[in-house]
């Protein structure tokens, strides 16, 4: 997708390493047009797939796969991170270790909101390691519902998370794949 | 607004006192297109009024604050209450008492994204005791930006938010006024 592949390399940053920074359109401040093209873009790579419910991981995924959600016309539901306001009291829940954050938290989505009819396809904002989709998967599969995919805004092809979801028969869209960072640059795949 | 009526009337339960659950389809299950359409009243009930940016705070404001920007054209920005993902290191924070967490939280906007230029309409998807509202006032003022109003879906009249950001002389829309609880049974105002 050349308009976010655009944005990528003239606004954002590259701190801690390895850290992509696109919150000034992606995760903090919201460009909307972009953001519904991103999730038209995403739900095109799917359709004729069947998907009943999108599911993404508070609070960075949640805008990508509400334009998601809207172009497949289902619901969008976001697993909780954190204990803020009100949840159904019973829920499946996973352990997910997250290196950004350099420790573990728990994804927790209420029993009511998947199923063993759904087919699901989970969204993200970056694709890095991995371990948040692993957590959305293991939630999905506590419901005895199926993944149908996973799609995500960007890719950071040199941490393992795409390589090793692939491996295990998934089929992971992204719109820009980062192949690597060389000096604080970032480099995309074309 | 009918529709976010009747849902709320037929579909949303009350717990723990006067609590009203409404992650069927606002807040945790998302139904886009109820979203959507409560995104467009809300922005029209503010259009021709100068609004540079919608804000909310993290998480249950989101989809609401990205149909609001939608039909207003103009970014979203949601202030964080978690250390998750990169934030830059430089933000606005202010401290804010949630009643239904029973704690208090730090809610955090990069100083990038809000200023002195910004017409700021704070978005969120139930209006209680308001802290949340004045948190984000904090910040817009933090930022030397000015408040354009307050734009919620659910507004709870038996909690003390609502009249008193009105009497600080600000400008709150609600679509649907919850009037009291009585018995466990959702009243709402005509």
């Amino acid at each position: 997708m050349d308009r976010l592949k655009k944005r990528i390399l003239t606004e954002s940053a590259v701190s801690g390493g390895d850290i992509i920074q696109v919150d000034m359109f992606l995760n903090h401040c919201l460009d909307i047009d972009l953001i519904e093209e991103i999730g038209k873009d995403l739900a095109k790579r799917f359709r004729g797939e069947k998907i009943t419910k999108v599911l993404t991981a508070e609070s960075s995924g949640i805008a990508i796969a509400v334009f998601v959600a809207r172009a497949l016309g289902v619901p969008a539901v976001y697993a909780k991170k954190f204990q803020t306001g009100y949840i159904d009291p019973s829920v499946y829940s996973t352990e997910v270790h997250s290196f950004s954050m350099e420790k573990a938290f728990t994804l927790r989505v209420s029993r009511r909101y998947l199923d063993e009819e759904d087919h699901v396809l989970l969204v993200d904002d970056i694709l890095s390691s991995g371990q948040a989709m692993l957590g959305l998967m293991d939630l999905t599969s506590q419901a005895g519902g199926t993944v149908a995919g996973l799609a995500v805004a960007i890719e950071k092809a040199n941490k393992e998370g795409g390589r090793v979801l692939r491996q295990m028969g998934l089929r992971v869209e992204a719109l820009v794949t980062v192949e690597r960072i060389e000096d604080g640059r970032i480099i995309i795949a074309e």
